[in-house]
């Protein structure tokens, strides 16, 4: 027995085969579309799209068919902001539903719908964006930052030192890199093949991982000050790559100066931008406590042996909240050219946009909710330079990303998270960041299942740019999550063949280590890459990675393509990424599994399939035509991506 | 085989049982229950409660454990005005999470969570409210109305005329019922047991819908006008029940005043009350066309040859849509004492609240949305008189139910249509409101799924005062659908017996027919009524709705007991509602079925089940204890209520 293939199901998503643009405005029509293959049996069609409150139901015409499939087409109008719609396929007496959750033969709620947009889309170059998250202090050191002194708080570690797991010295272990070390890899870079690159935080702090800014106003001198993030920037762009930088909306340092003001006088305007203890509309202690609770943590609640009274990012003291209720924390922040979000998009730095730390709690306190004029403020700023706005999310994404704030957000739940399911060892005592817990290992039906639960409800314009990674500094590192090779090759050729901006962690794709983020932040052992390798350096893996990314970069369909699930197993999972002119294949196995045939007229008459990339770590699937069907063979741990000869697209 | 039965599996819903409290400040702590019976095989259990956008996850103590299941409890902070929850439950290397959408080994969005709120919840007397929806054109006559001529647009019925179906007929066919001719009848509603009247609009008009007001100022004298709303209000509340009102926001009559003076000087503040088509951000013979094509109608573009300009309900030229943007029209229509919504909460009328017609679509149109301003302004309304407010709504609550605006939604989506999928004759032509297309029959398996996907995201609070119905002046009649009075019995036995305010619509009771809405509004045969019966009057029906709404009244499970689904088979679902004190189960058949055999321990030692309801047009099931189980017959259709002695809560 074969695996069941998907393919007979009817399919619509976001992208140009089916929706004609991604960029609407209100009033546009836009042509909208549906496959359905024969044999589905359905005896009508009708499109149901949200206008005012109350969806139209609009009958779909035949547009075209052929012997394999009909070509459905409806003439939808976009009338107000945000658009949902579904498509209702009669069968005999009963009807189905196609959302983007997938096919429900009952009735279901809206929250699965399709949906278009008039926001402004993500710039033109994100299309094609493969990112690259440096966490600066980790990446490499100028030899400038050989003659700079320590700062004081750090405990200086030797740039091959294993990062400490936890406490303070996870914090405070200070490898020295610098934004010049950043700018003197560029070729490294570009070899790999990423074209943008992610910094962590540049601000001055008292910490390596920098989330606690002691102040916006220039880059930390430790990194080599203004003027090298200057050089940086105009080292990337005269490349052809891109920049992005990192900032907390949701707090600063406790020795920010804001927060200092603050401290000095809460009568200031600083002292606004803060949450006090004693205003607190909920009981401060106890809010204190009970995040502690969670990890069976301590709880913080001093600080030099004296009591915090403010509100912090979960109740780390040294985290202060800011406190959107301030008119005044607008403009400084990401209002207006001349916020600390505007001001590093101009000259001299001309950063081409921001990753927004701990997005989802922005703003968020009590009965305080900014966090959606927030993200809206700073789209602006970000827009007006035509530059990337990606959020930190780490929960659920349906109310929070409709597309007028992010652009992006780092897809751990429909991505990270689920992809680790498939693929971590069983048995396994490591977590993932958002749960105490190890990692269960689950099928691909149950991970799928999960991502289409996310992605679902998120608009082809930002699905197609989610920020879709294998790990951050912030979980633990697939090479240790897998403790296979092979499966790291499995997950990422889905990372790279998948829709989204793949990025990857510094050191990935050198098949780097670590249990947890904080072990998770190593150095780039600059002198065993390029020779070779050695033991913190799989030459094999990054040859691996760079074939992918340059994959990728090859195929319009993987870059643009929509996505149509063709096999979910237990074991393995197959998708087709298509365009008019162009059809991919990619087959992704975590074991020995039982093989699928797929329909043969995929394959235009007398065409072959071409083999774009196979395992080599992993091993290859054979893909063979039987004369009536596409043999997928069982192989496992396996990767195969072919283009299948001409597109069956519209064009 | 019997079907399997479902309490096995752990279970927490907003009930008393399993919540302290269902209402709540920012900043209480409210201590959460979940129940899990032996064998689940649970190794942990965790809370994780959303708290200023990123989740705590609380560990639970074992609070008590006996023979058959334990109980588990967390002491939950509400520190923001809508907390979401779910349960984690450690199973070996896995977990698996109980959301208000039910049990799932897998990650899940959080759209299912559970939700507590800080609202104000809906008055006292709400719990205990069985509702009736009276269309006042054809309830019952007074004296004084057989002296009043006709309404200039109407034509005259006879009393016992079958309503026109469609068209112009369907609009002015005037049957001449007024409100003292309802206050003539409540001994009949006393005795048929509801307590909460609900009139369709009592605003002149230029139909018998009276849902395109002429004025707002006073009562139609052809209903009896101001005084006769007084009297009836009298009325009502002096034997203890309530009266509502049925009030537009999204639209008014094109007699309306309000649009008279707009059309005479589209400048005057009344021109600002609605929308131009010459101002309008999409195109507006393009917006009208829409609306038309999906019924396949003609575009309405002319009032008395005339071309209209102006954006309408559904195109409709008679209900020009009320534009929010207007500071004015909040204070004349929903806000403060003298706003329309707020006079007639006061004497001499002083009615218990409103329902709001076509609410989903108040306030939206291209870019704007006020849709959550005007419910939360009509909202402080109603609160401020300790009243009722009811949305009608037709689509999906997700994001426009939380608890701020209505406290209650006419529930077409979760109860009324899946109900209808259920109960349907095979290979009907007649068609829910909501799509140009025959009801479907789907088995219960469906249509649970169904109700808990739309319910599933709705706050406790809310969901025990849904507006649940088996049909409204909306759609057709159930005895119509059904075809068959055991499956009406069967529908009617769901509706009293499952959370909610259930409501009847004024003939259902005595299986009135109808194909649609406008041809169920048939008038109230009293010369059959109380005399046995007639063609127009099944006694039988009344019979079985009287004892369902005192089976209801006299059970405080069926009113505020928790819900536990025990069996949900194709053709029968039994559930159990519980309260500390009292356990109720509810077998549900609309055929013959294999049967179930649930856990006899959900009867004390020596207990028998105590039959509270039985079918007489439907048959009853047997209820037998073998030793060991429960075993529920699979009689159908059929209707079987019983008391299993002793609750199995935490009193």
């Amino acid at each position: 027995m074969t695996a069941p293939h998907l393919l007979g199901l009817p399919h619509h998503d976001g992208s140009r085969l089916y929706v004609d643009g991604r960029q609407f405005a209100l009033g546009d029509v836009v042509e909208v579309r549906l496959r359905v293959p024969r044999g589905f049996g359905e005896t009508g069609v009708l499109l149901r799209v949200s206008r005012d409150g109350d969806p139209l139901k609009l009958p779909a015409r035949l547009q075209r068919e052929d012997a394999h499939e009909r070509w459905y087409a409806v003439t939808m109008p976009v009338d107000n902001p945000v658009v949902s719609y579904r498509w209702l396929l009669r069968r005999g007496e009963d009807y189905v539903w196609l959302t983007n959750r997938g096919l429900f033969a009952r009735d279901v709620s809206d929250v699965g719908d399709f949906r278009v947009t008039v926001f402004p889309d993500a710039p033109d170059w994100a299309a094609d964006a493969v990112g690259y998250q440096i966490f600066p202090d980790r990446f490499a050191r100028s030899a400038a930052a050989d003659a700079r002194p320590a700062p004081e708080w750090a405990v200086p570690a030797d740039w091959d030192d294993e990062p400490a797991k936890e406490g303070d010295a996870a914090v405070r272990q200070f490898f020295g890199g610098d934004l010049d070390g950043i700018a003197a890899r560029l070729d490294y870079l570009q070899d790999l093949g990423v074209n943008l690159l992610y910094l962590t935080p540049f601000f001055p702090a008292r910490s390596t991982h920098r989330y606690d800014a002691s102040t916006f106003a220039r880059v930390d001198p430790a990194l080599g000050g203004d003027a090298a993030l200057a050089r940086l920037a105009d080292a990337v762009h005269a490349r052809g790559m891109h920049l992005i930088g990192d900032l907390t909306t949701n707090h600063t340092g406790d020795r920010h100066e804001w927060f200092q003001a603050a401290l000095a006088d809460r009568n200031s305007v600083e002292g606004g931008f803060y949450y006090w203890a004693q205003e607190a509309p909920v009981d401060f202690a106890r809010w204190q406590r009970s995040q502690a609770e969670q990890w069976g943590a301590e709880v913080e609640t001093e600080v030099d042996g004296v009591p915090f009274d403010y509100v912090s990012w979960l109740g780390v003291a040294s985290l202060p909240k800011l406190n959107w209720g301030s008119p005044e924390l607008w403009g400084r922040m990401v209002t207006g050219p001349e916020s600390v979000m505007g001001r590093f998009l101009r000259p001299p730095f001309g950063l081409d946009g921001w990753r927004i730390d701990v997005a989802h709690m922005t703003g968020r306190y009590a009965a305080d909710d900014y966090y959606a004029d927030v993200a809206r403020a700073a789209r602006a700023t970000v827009d007006s330079v035509g530059g990337l706005l990606v959020g930190e999310h780490f929960y659920d994404l349906y109310n929070d990303q409709l597309g007028d704030g992010w652009q992006s957000v780092m897809n751990y739940q429909g991505f990270i998270k689920p992809l680790w399911s498939w693929l971590t060892r069983p048995g396994t005592d490591l977590r993932f960041a958002d749960l105490p817990l190890p990692i269960p290992r689950r099928s691909a039906v149950d991970v799928v299942a999960t991502m289409r639960d996310f992605d679902g409800s998120v608009p082809w314009a930002l699905y197609s740019r989610q920020w879709n990674m294998l790990g951050s500094h912030d979980t633990a590192r697939i090479a240790t999550i897998t403790g296979d090779p092979r499966l790291v090759e499995v997950g990422a050729a889905w990372l790279f063949t998948y829709p989204g901006i793949p990025a990857v962690f510094a050191g990935d794709e050198g098949g780097a280590l670590g249990t947890n983020g904080e072990h998770a932040r190593t150095s780039m052992p600059w002198d065993q890459i390029g020779t070779g390798g050695g033991s913190r350096w799989d030459a094999s893996a990054f040859a691996r990675y760079r074939s992918l990314i340059a994959l990728r970069r090859g195929s319009g369909a993987l870059r643009e393509g929509g996505l149509r699930w063709a096999v979910v197993a237990a074991d393995a999972t197959a998708y087709l990424r298509e365009t008019a002119d162009e059809t991919v294949l990619v087959v992704l196995a975590r074991a020995p599994w039982e093989g699928a045939r797929l329909p043969g007229w995929l394959l235009a008459a007398g065409e072959r399939p071409e083999l774009l990339y196979g395992g080599s770590a992993a091993g290859t699937p054979e893909l063979s035509f039987d004369g009536e069907h596409l043999v997928v063979s069982g192989d496992g741990p396996a990767v195969g991506v072919w283009r299948l000869t001409g597109g069956r697209g519209l064009g």
